[in-house]
C-alpha cells in the first residue's frame, strides 16, 4: 500500500472536474484501482468492467430503483489515462444537485472526494508527468494570453524539463569523472584535464544564469506586466485606459465574462497581458502621487510596476514642470513612458519643439486615438518577443529558486577549482547543483513540497 | 436545406457546454453534418473521420504549427448522438483562454456559435426527444431538490408525454368515430352509442382536470414552496430561519456554493424546497405588516406565499391579540401555521390552556430546537408526497395552459352532446382538444414557440 500525506493513494477518488455551477453538462472524474468497478455498481447500461479503454457508454446512474441521471461514461483502462490509473469520466447534466447526488453515491460505494490537484499528483506519482510538467498544467489552466499559454504549453509538453535534464546529464557525467578520480586518488590520476572541466562548468553556469535571467520576463508573461497609468487629473488617463482595455474586450468577447473575471483591469497587446496595478487612488488623485511620492504606500505601489505610462497635457504642462514630475521615477527600476496627450488640440510642431529635450516622449490624442499604434509598439518593445519565441522561459518561482541555488553551487565549484580545493569539495558542490536541478523535475520530492504545489490546483484536476 | 428562424440548421454549431470559468476541464461540443470533418482539420492524432462512434481519442488541437491544447475527442456518429447529428465533444483544459481559441478555430473552419438550447432544439427536430421531454432537460439542469429532480427526470424520460399521448390517442379514436358518422350522415348511422361516448369524454375530461390540478403542486416542487416567516419583532424569526436553513446547508455542503447560489434563502424538508419570499421588510418590521396589511405592496408579497409561518411569543401574546394578528390571513388562499415560540420559558400546560381554542397552534422553542420535528412534519403535510410518488405532475406553465385549453374544448364537447348539437361541432371541439395536447409534445410547433422555449436554455445544451 502506498501512502502520501497519510492519504492512501490506492483509494479511489472522485470530484467534479468542470467549473461549479449550472451548465449544459458537468463531468465527474473517478480514478483509482476500483474506479471502473465502483461506477459500474451505480451504472445501468453496458457492463463497464468489460468495456474497452477509450470507449463511451450511454447509461443511467441509479440509486436503487431511482434514476439519478442519464450520463455518458468514458472508460480509460490503466495505464492509458491521465492519472495512469483506471479512470471513468461521467458526463452528466449540468445540475449541481445531480452532480452532488452522483458524488454521494460514489462515496457510499467507497470512493472519497479528491483533494485539489490530486488527479495530477497521481499522474506525477505514476510517472505520467514530471513535476515541472505537472506544475505547468495549473499554469495552462490559468493562462489568459497568447504568451502565457505558449510558455505553459511548452513547459507542460516537456520543453523546459528537457532543458533541465540536459544540464543535469552533463553535470552527472562531470560528477562521475570527479568521483572516479577520487576513487583512484592515491594513484594521482586525472581523467579529465582541469582547464577542460572548468570550461564545461563555466558553460553550464552560463546556461543556468541565462535561464535565471528569463524569470523576470517569464513572471511578467505569467502574471501580466504590472503597469501604472499616472498623470495629473484631466490628463486623459481614463480615456487612455478605455482605449487600451477596449482592445482586450474585443478579444474576450467570444466567451463573455470569463477572462475578465480573473483580472480586474488588463489589456492585451500582441499576446502579452498588461495588468494595471490597483492604483484607484493614484489614478484619481495623481497630482498627490507626484507631490507626495515619499509616502510609503503610494511608493510601494509604483515600485510594483514594470511600466509607468506618465500622461500629461501638452498645452497645460511646461517642460520644467514635466521634468519635475518625471524626476521621482528616474531612480526606479521601471520603464517610464512619458506621454504627451491632447496633441489634437495643439500645433504639433510647436509642441515637439517645446519638449524637444526629452526624446522619449510619445505624443498622442487618447480622444482621437491617434498615436495609439506608436504606444502599442512601445509597449511591445518592453517585452522581447524574440526571446520568448526562441528560448525556454522560466515562469515559476520555485524553479527560479532551485535554478538560482544550482547556479550558486556551480559558482562554488568554479571558485574551488580556481583556488585548487580538493576533489571532495568539487564533488559535493556538483552533487548539490544536481540535487537542485532534480528538485525542478521532481526526482527528489518531499511531502511538504508536493502538498505546497498541488494544494494550489483546482479540485478535479 | 432546412431552415429554422432563418438559421440554417444544416450548419455545424459549436459551444462551450460546461459552465464558464476556470476549472480542471471544459467541454466544447460541436454538432452538424460537418462536425467530425471540421474538428479533424484542427486535430492532430487519430483520423477522427475514420473513428468508430462512441470512441475517445487523445490528440492535439493545432493552429498551424502551434499546439493550442492537448484534448480528448469523443466521437459520436449520427444518428447515435444527443442531437442525432455527427457530434464531437472536445474535453480540453479548463482555461477560458484555451476554450476561446478552440472555438475561434472551429468558427474559422466554418462552424458557428450555437444559440442557447440549439443542441436540444436539434435533438427535438431530429425526433430524439419530444417537446415536453426537451423542456424537461432545462428543468433537470435547474433541479435543486429530490422532488424537482424526480419530476423533471420523469418528464425527460417520457413519463409525462406517455400520459398525454394516451389521452390524445383516445381522443383521436373518438374523433374518427364522429367523423365517420359525418361521412355517412345522410344514412343516419351511429357507430357508437351517445351515452358510451359521453362517458368516455367525461372520463378524459376528468383525467385532464386532475392533471391540471397537479400544477399548483408541480409549480411548488419546481420553483420551491413560497413561504413567509412572519411575526412581531423578537418573536424569534431569525432563530427559526437559521434552524430551518441549517438543515439545507448540510445537504449542499458536498459541493459548496453551488445550489445556494441560485436560491437566496431556502430550506429543504424531505426533498421539497421551501423558498422564502423576499420579505426583508416584513421580517424586520413584522408588526408593520400586520398593522398595515392593507398596504398593497406588503399584501402582494404575502399573497405570493403558499405558507405563512406566523411566529408569536407565548408569554408576551394574549389570545385576543393573537386572533387579531392572524385575522388578515384567514381570508387568503394559503396555509397558515401559527407557531407559539419560547415554550422553553413557560409552563407548557398553562400555555396550552391559554390558547386552547386555537387547535392549529404548533409550540416550539426555536432556541432549544424543541418542536422542530413537529414543524417539519407539518410542512411535509402541506405537500402530498404520495401524489408526487404515484402520479404524473404538471410543472410547466405552458403545459398547464395547453391542458386547460384541451379541457375547455372537452367541456364544450360535453355541453354540445347534452344539448344535441351537430356532429360537426363535436368534431371541431375534439380536434381542438387534440391540437392542444399535440402542442405539449410538439406535434404542432411554431417558430415563435420553439424560440420561446429554447432561448431559456443555457448555451451549449
Amino acid at each position: 500500500m502506498s501512502y502520501y500525506h497519510g492519504r492512501n493513494i490506492e483509494e479511489t477518488i472522485c470530484a467534479l472536474a468542470t467549473p461549479a455551477g449550472v451548465g449544459a453538462i458537468g463531468v465527474i472524474r473517478v480514478s483509482g484501482n476500483h474506479a471502473i468497478e465502483m461506477v459500474n455498481q451505480i451504472f445501468k447500461g453496458t457492463n463497464l468492467e468489460e468495456a474497452l479503454s477509450h470507449t463511451l457508454h450511454f447509461g443511467k446512474i441509479m440509486e436503487d430503483t431511482v434514476v439519478i441521471d442519464e450520463v455518458l461514461a468514458s472508460v480509460f483502462v490503466a495505464p492509458k489515462s491521465y492519472t495512469g490509473e483506471h479512470t471513468i469520466e461521467l458526463s452528466c447534466h449540468g445540475s449541481p444537485y445531480i452532480q452532488q447526488r452522483i458524488l454521494e453515491l460514489l462515496i457510499k460505494r467507497g470512493a472519497r472526494l479528491a483533494q485539489p490537484g490530486e488527479f495530477t499528483l497521481r499522474a506525477f506519482l505514476n510517472k505520467k508527468l514530471d513535476l515541472s510538467q505537472a506544475e505547468a498544467v495549473a499554469d495552462l489552466i490559468a493562462s489568459n494570453s497568447e504568451m502565457s499559454h505558449k510558455t505553459a504549453m511548452n513547459q507542460m509538453r516537456g520543453g523546459f524539463s528537457k532543458e533541465i535534464m540536459l544540464l543535469k546529464e552533463q553535470l552527472v557525467n562531470f560528477a562521475s569523472l570527479i568521483e572516479l578520480e577520487l576513487d583512484f586518488s592515491e594513484e594521482d590520476v586525472e581523467f579529465a584535464s582541469r582547464p577542460e572541466l572548468k570550461s564545461l562548468v563555466q558553460k553550464l553556469f552560463g546556461l543556468i544564469q541565462s535561464l535565471v535571467q528569463t524569470f523576470k520576463m517569464g513572471n511578467a508573461i505569467k502574471n501580466g506586466v504590472p503597469t501604472v497609468i499616472a498623470g495629473r487629473p484631466n490628463a486623459g488617463k481614463s480615456t487612455l485606459l478605455n482605449a487600451l482595455v477596449k482592445e482586450e474586450r474585443a478579444i474576450v468577447s467570444a466567451i463573455a465574462g470569463t477572462t475578465r473575471d480573473t483580472i480586474e483591469e488588463a489589456f492585451v497587446i500582441d499576446g502579452i497581458v498588461f495588468r494595471l496595478i490597483d492604483t484607484a487612488g493614484i489614478r484619481e488623485h495623481t497630482s498627490d502621487v507626484i507631490e507626495s511620492i515619499g509616502i510609503e504606500k503610494t511608493h510601494e505601489k509604483i515600485r510594483q510596476a514594470s511600466i509607468v505610462l506618465y500622461l500629461f497635457d501638452v498645452l497645460e504642462t511646461s517642460l520644467v514642470q514635466l521634468e519635475a514630475e518625471l524626476l521621482p521615477f528616474s531612480s526606479m527600476d521601471l520603464v517610464l513612458i512619458p506621454i504627451g496627450n491632447k496633441i489634437d488640440l495643439a500645433d504639433a510642431k510647436q509642441i515637439r519643439e517645446k519638449f524637444s529635450v526629452r526624446t522619449d516622449i510619445l505624443y498622442l490624442s487618447s480622444k482621437d486615438q491617434t498615436g495609439m499604434e506608436q504606444l502599442n509598439a512601445r509597449l511591445k518593445q518592453v517585452i522581447d518577443k524574440d526571446q520568448i519565441n526562441n528560448d525556454v522561459i522560466l515562469t515559476n518561482v520555485r524553479h527560479y529558486q532551485a535554478l538560482s541555488l544550482a547556479g550558486e553551487s556551480l559558482q562554488n565549484v568554479l571558485e574551488s577549482m580556481s583556488i585548487g580545493r580538493s576533489g571532495e569539495l568539487l564533488a559535493f558542490d556538483i552533487r548539490k547543483s544536481i540535487f537542485h536541478l532534480g528538485e525542478i523535475v521532481g526526482d527528489i520530492t518531499t511531502d511538504d513540497l508536493l502538498e505546497n504545489i498541488f494544494s494550489k490546483f483546482c479540485i478535479g484536476k
